[in-house]
């Protein structure tokens, strides 16, 4: 079994109204000189099997069909 | 500035139904053996100044108080 990690982020240019909530929020809580906060997505998978090429490729293909949207979202895959 | 990045996942034995909704649909896409999806949410964030035990301490209250919510979830804190 390969475990792995997916983190779905917005892209530059993408606008994140949560993460200026989110940095808002951090402000009204006394935390000063924080910006550019930006919130995105983490996947924990477990793929069977043994092959680490073939599961990367199949983890990719999850991300394209599933997990991200491409338009505005990169994709990171690590394998643990 | 230092940027970070905050990963908060759910806790062992926390159900996950919107990690469930996401293995099914990924079996009804036609991947198999893919088992023990877990999502959770990933926040980058950028602190001003150069302390990096400081900005580590205040990322740490900012999880503990905002980010996380600690009953339930864990956070990792990574200094990029």
């Amino acid at each position: 079994m390969i475990k792995a990690r997916i983190v779905v982020t917005l892209k530059n240019g993408v606008l994140d109204p949560q993460g200026k909530a989110i940095e808002g929020a951090l402000g009204t809580l006394g935390f000063e000189g924080v910006s550019g906060v930006r919130q995105g997505k983490v996947f924990d998978v477990e793929v069977d099997g043994t092959d680490r090429a073939k599961a990367e490729g199949d983890l990719k293909a999850m991300c394209e069909k599933l997990l991200a949207n491409t338009v505005i979202e990169n994709y990171a895959i690590e394998l643990v």
